[in-house]
């Protein structure tokens, strides 16, 4: 299987469902629908270290890309998900050059970060079995996605892009639009904010990076993909479930008629 | 609220979610959606005592009523599903009147059955505060579901009506058509069996008991609400997350061209 | 340590604590309240297979004997709670003569019943390092205890007293209460039943067998002592929490006067 | 139901049972006894995000207020268990006005903070439907209460309660002992530092904020009260199973003489 | 992959590991060890539903047979492990022919046998895409074992191999030799009992049924796959780890003189 | 039993097992095997907060030290460890004297330290019973291992050394070696970084201090310990049971011959 990272420069298109409930069965059970990837998320979803390292291999199974959204700050565990095998892990509320560099550095070994060595779950999970091999191979497999969804963080675009060990740009657009509006407004669809997000994308890909972005509309997959955005979430558990049950509620009451 | 066998006595239909995922987060996600009922699925499904222990106080908080299928001849956790508070018990494989006694001997107390006393669970979860009136009650508030799918379970309804503690019968149509064709196709809504299906319900609510059935096709409700079937299972999460993805891959796909 | 049919022959009187809840942490908090037996409820409670396993650890960690209520008939776990380190199994609703040597069976070794061979987890957890040393003592370190709790079983007492491998009988008051008002009353305090459970320690203590009772009033220890009660369980964590809340709630509001 | 900061605030004392056994059934026994709120205690207790994630259902099934208590340092949990659905954060060792201020950026969203945005399973347990109702009021919904329990922090007061999304002070006594004697006693009922006690709880009220404080013995509670502290912190899991475990055995044993 | 079964009849001489500890990851490590199959032991080992359930991708994912041991008696779970994806069940201690038959029909479908249509888990966990493929090939893709490991199993030996739904005989040796010896030794390598051993074998053979044997020795494992044992357990966890650690902990003091 | 710093400050050379499978059977396993201490890690390994605090009775059963490594830069945990029974921490990556003051603190009760009170588990897991003895003795009891495992950290190790709490030093001689390399080569057995090797332990030792460090072949182990490497990390699970599993294959393979 090509990496996550060479099929988005190569300019797919990936879906990854977003995975909230920290259960390697409902993982196993998303990951058979015919997602690219699936993303444990660890900051508002329930994944925890138990659940990302138990899920994972339900994802390598079903042939998509393992990918760990971390909570903020908590950079020994982008370490850690590498460890347990996923293959890129998103970083929410890099808002500083600084907080990029930090989490950079705990994707990549040495000289390009300071990823400590222990691919205790990884390597097995991998096709890999020559360690030096894998020394000198992972930072180039492995993907760090920097979220940027704050005013600060837009300010910072450019420094962030230039981090060692940062691959791509994630965008929040939730957090985006409280932003943009001053903690006035929820509203991930803002049309007068496109413009900047657009500016986003444009600015990652010159920057050689790759960018993906959230969506709660996934009828806007085409216009983010035009604007370069290459990975997109457009799945979670609770609006599958919502969705799949409403239609079969939905059909079930209509025949009742 | 009213009880299950109350509602569906009255002539209510109830659509019940079917779980297979023994996690009691994921219980809770399919429990806020609608359904009247949920049923934890220990015969095919995943749930085990301990999922079902703790998947219930989830379902009761979204007013739903809980629901649990045994494995087959497993009527000893007839007894515990209720001491953990499940309203309701389906048994599958019930092929015999000695198979409906020993069911509906598990799930009412003396003197109707044998009922073991013990609500550890069930009764700090309910509204009943007072022992006796537990005991005295619980009879009435339980429904014991008995599952008609083989050649057997026909021949013998009559007198799997007549078991005490019997309080209703379930269709399980896939297994039935497996029998109706000698083990040669497996189609559960085969028109030449919806005959002996309706006649199934005829003699279940002449006997005065309630009718369930297993929906593989949702449109199907209106027509089995005609024959007398009341509780409905309509969704597995498997179901669920497989038509809630496919509906969310497919327009971000779709909006891609 | 003297196992706990040596003690209870020896006349000592043996409290067990009771849990219901399938948590080994749980389990280790009461295991430390100086209990001289901790017996994990997989009957009303809500212990399984795996909660047992790994509960049983604090248990003799805490110098207290482990011992498991199985479900109604599964004589199956019998055998596992062995392998999994418990001392003592007790099995509910033993109302025949039959119930009773296929619970003996399945608690000894050859050539007294056909217990099969596998201590797992028992041996390592033993201070026995032989198996051969373990499979000639196991049926006397084990002790069975045969619930009496029905009419039925009442009457086939003197039976279920000669069946091989059982060494004991344990009243449940509960049921016996209910099936001796015809179902009408849940008091396991009725002052009624009281000569036939008296009656009941006399003749098992008669065969040379231990009695053990669970208690529901824990004033009632003395009595039910010299009736002959040597096992008496007084202390589900249900009721430890209830009562111990309820001190400390009354004490803290009490001072707010 | 009443928020707890509005119930706090209106001068009402509210009792919590605290939480350290990882468990949600554990902790629904808890929450079923009577306590206004729980506090799952991720600091010395052994929550983590998987049981408090699972724990606080129970807790408001139960109608009681869910509290965690997140680990030192650990504000990435804070909004975490926001999005779990609890109502309340508590945060040990606020020993600076830099540490108020990033552990109320944690709870707050924009623009008084800067929480993200993502209430994946607080808002389906709420009663709130619309995520713009959600986001706009939050802030007033939510209470972070800063633990004030070395001299640091002492001297930091003024400072930390008027830091942005501080609403209230929770003291600890066992620490602030230690504090108090340099290391050499720990004693949370010391007579010569209540009149700091008492300060800390008359400057909190003078600056329009709440108080609350933790309890090793409860009929200190009136005197808490009359001090201002309107949250009391008075029943740990292992204090209550070691105070009902030693009044049920006390009293069987007693019996027996 | 060849089916287990197909692999067996072909002459291959199949190595299984024996898990007894209930945790998908460390069945995950011992499948990635070359064994060719992984068998999870209900009976004397610790696993469970739930630990069935989430062991089998492991298995799947590093090539190797899923094979499950039910505890005695279970047949409810013989069809459990087929439906969790198991490719074989081992069933101990039938002793009778209504044993072989019981446990028999609980692992094919009809007309061979009544196994309850429901592959939840198994069929998305297999290539097979088509429901009606799966029910008329699982049949004859499925091995049943039934363990021979008492004088009433060698006694009925030849109505076992002519029930309906068995494809195999596993041996039991430490069993085996408490019964040989009447109870009085456990010693799975008595050379005394080696000709009934063989002589089981050659009947299972003659019947063209598989056989299987569970090692104490790996030693003996070509004198058994003489006699026409060609599936044989090698390893449990515990003594892999016992043999691995007294390899590296003897190395390690060994250098220290 | 003797503390494990008094018995690393009188010479013994301690063997740790490693343990990376968050399982509290699988460490129970492990710590049965005669190692002197088990190290549950949760940096590159999968244990989390819920397996250490399970996993601990297991190990103080088998009469072994409990040790946990935490995460980079986790001092919350380090404390947390500490309160859920472990004896001693080690924590990696420690690079600067910041680092170790950090550490130091997290680990020492004041005036040494700032650990905060509550050892919920630890205390009741020990012999202790009096909380003042607990206060008075633990920064004595505890052991606090900072990583050198940089270039950074071999320039700030004297500082190291001195800071307030620190016990010992752990050397990672993978991390070392990439460090070495300046990102070239994974090998913690190079020759041309053993005196740098030797000389950390030389100058840990004249600062009145203890060393450990990680094996990856453990025939080093008399070598390192002539160094003055007291306690030596020689068996991850994995590798025992690649191990074990390896020679029982190996056997039985080989006599099929
Ligand atoms: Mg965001
Ligand atoms: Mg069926
Ligand atoms: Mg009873
Ligand atoms: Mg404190
Ligand atoms: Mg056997
Ligand atoms: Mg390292």
């Amino acid at each position: 299987m090509n990496t996550l990272i060479s099929r988005l420069a190569a300019g797919e298109t990936i879906f990854t469902a977003w995975s909230s409930i920290p259960d390697a069965l409902t993982v196993e059970a998303m990951a058979g629908q015919g997602y690219d990837a699936v993303t444990l998320d660890m900051q508002h979803g329930g994944h925890h270290e138990d659940s990302v390292l138990r899920s994972i291999p339900g994802i390598l199974r079903a042939g998509a890309h393992p990918v760990v959204r971390i909570p903020v700050g908590r950079f020994d565990m982008a370490s850690r998900a590498l460890d347990f095998g996923a293959e890129s892990v998103i970083a929410p509320m890099i808002n500083s050059v600084a907080d990029a560099r930090a989490f950079g550095a705990a994707m990549k070994y040495p000289p390009l970060g300071d990823r400590s060595w222990g691919p205790t779950f990884a390597l097995p999970r991998s096709a890999v079995r020559d360690p030096q091999e894998w020394l000198l191979n992972s930072n180039a497999r492995t993907l760090a996605f920097a979220m940027v969804e704050t005013r600060a963080a837009l300010d910072a675009l450019d420094g962030i892009l230039e981090a060692p060990g940062i691959d791509g740009i994630f965008v929040g657009p939730a957090d985006f639009s409280i932003a943009w509006t001053g903690g006035g407004s929820i509203d991930p669809v803002r049309e007068d904010m496109m413009e900047a997000v657009a500016d986003i994308a444009r600015r990652t890909l010159s920057a050689g990076k790759v960018a993906g972005i959230y969506l709660t509309n996934v009828t806007m997959a085409g216009r983010f993909a035009k604007m370069g955005y290459r990975f997109q979430a457009v799945a979670s558990e609770l609006r599958v479930i919502a969705a799949g049950s409403a239609a079969l509620l939905g059909d079930a009451r209509g025949s009742l008629a």
